[in-house]
């Protein structure tokens, strides 16, 4: 018997929060104070929607649970990173993140960019671990490296602060969330792929390759609910209390950073979410059952209520 | 007939140059500004000790050079986001490196920020290069992340950050610059010998080893010089002119930071330099002349004026 969502997302979150615990230095390791900060950043907070969707996709493509594991910890450590300097002073100033206070406050601004900084150096350590067949390090490397850089996340964010202020078109508001948000969505896509399929094509002399026909597929589904997910975000900046949300609320609308609901208005913002949840389902199509988790986590994107 | 080694030094820089240039996302590639102050951090300015050295250990045992040329890049662009985040105004707040303005200075924190942070996930974009083998990859993945990370530079760098103002012991003093500097020169020496030897032990199902006698060497080599260049900076420090720099002198006593020179004196300092210059040279005797490159590069280190 299929076991229910709620089940799974249980089973899933409580793996990730034991691989990150497992994947971090250990807080008595030296210099024990940033270990402890790293730990304070990641452990015992957020909603985990990168591991999730990791596991998800490797679980429709038969990988093995310690990989997904290894390969979920290291896209939320560099989740957890950006978030990280995304509070610092020198970007969002933020206080409060994940119902706490932010790294940077907790300990002092030069804790937080090393906290980022070693975060990120932690997440590449993690998926060198035994966990991850030595075969498929490198592409996995490659993945997420590619997806938190300047071409993906971090570019993202360049691309946001200089919008500050600015009227985007939707197009550009798109091509700036595809890189600061769904870049790393996608990459926790195909790393659970990248951690699945079959022996073969995995050899050292070839590159590790995720079926074209699949690629494409997850790639669409991550793209859809990357978007989804932050026109919800834009959502809940408006319409969610900071407490529910566990970080300032009404932030963008202060900071005059352009959203979707700025631009398409509350309404058009929810048809825009459920049609990419809509978009979303059909390109899991052709997994059939196997995508079962991939179809509930883009409900769970859509119906978030933080 | 063996190149001098000032043509020697010529070549790799030569190639370094142009290696880091073609890593590098191109200036026109969006986010353009991002990409302009990348390559503004990187490009045309350094000693490059990191490049040379992973050069020069490649060479001993017999390393590609189109392989090195991406491992030596790599570890520059970790080295150059190190950089970039230590001059922020949270951290050191200079204003002047490589004899031109700091990048925050040049452009604005959140850029400086977001240089190092893309930087970092570029060098492992880089050592996933088609020029560095598959089945090479995850090894050097590894070996440069924890290099980084807080078992390595960024630690020490947190070390380094609560050691302001505190008397340390010159042991303690090791164990900061072991950390915030040797990490990665050493590093850089095993990335080079990573890309060399026989192509036996690198298949996908083991992990990729220099022999144990070549790593228990190179890494006495690289420990020593790791320290010399530590003993030369601080010397530097207070015999030198920003000028010749390129970076702002008598920063460390300014700061109060602990120095071998504070501790141990100028004349005993001195002393230290060259007594480690001699291990340098002991640790490479059982690889005779194909560690050409390598004697020379301890006796710059102990030698530079810069």
């Amino acid at each position: 018997m299929t076991q229910d969502f709620s089940g799974w997302m249980t089973a899933v979150l409580d793996r990730t929060e034991r691989a990150l615990d497992h994947y971090l230095p250990a807080a008595d390791r030296a210099p024990q104070r940033l270990h402890e900060a790293m730990r304070y950043a990641v452990l015992g907070g957020g909603k985990r929607v990168r591991p999730l969707l990791c596991h998800a996709a490797g679980e429709a493509l038969g990988a093995p649970v310690d990989a997904l594991d290894a390969a979920a910890a290291a896209v939320e450590m560099i989740h957890v990173y950006s978030l990280v300097h995304d509070d610092l002073p020198s970007m969002d100033n933020d206080a409060m993140r994940r119902g706490k206070p932010t790294v940077h406050v907790q300990y002092d601004d030069a804790t937080g960019l090393l906290v980022g900084d070693a975060l990120q150096s932690q997440a590449f350590v993690t998926l060198c671990a035994p966990a991850i067949p030595a075969a498929r390090r490198g592409a996995l490397v490659a993945e997420l490296a590619n997806a938190s850089g300047s071409i993906g996340m971090a570019g993202g964010q360049a691309i946001d602060l200089a919008s500050v202020g600015l009227k985007l078109s939707r197009e550009q508001l798109e091509t700036m969330h595809r890189l600061k948000t769904g870049a790393l969505l996608r990459a926790a896509v195909r790393l659970g792929a990248l951690c699945g399929g079959s022996a073969a094509g995995h050899d050292a002399a070839h590159a590790v390759a995720i079926a074209p026909a699949d690629q494409r597929a997850l790639d669409a589904y991550a793209d859809a609910i990357g978007l989804a997910f932050q026109v919800v975000d834009d959502i809940l900046d408006v319409t969610a209390d900071s407490a529910t949300l566990g970080k300032t609320a009404g932030k963008d609308a202060a900071a005059d950073k352009p959203t979707y609901v700025s631009i398409l208005g509350l309404e058009a913002s929810r048809e825009l979410a459920k049609s990419l949840r809509a978009d979303a389902h059909r390109a899991l199509e052709p997994f059939g059952a196997r995508a079962l988790r991939l179809t509930q986590l883009a409900d769970l994107v859509v119906e978030r209520a933080y």
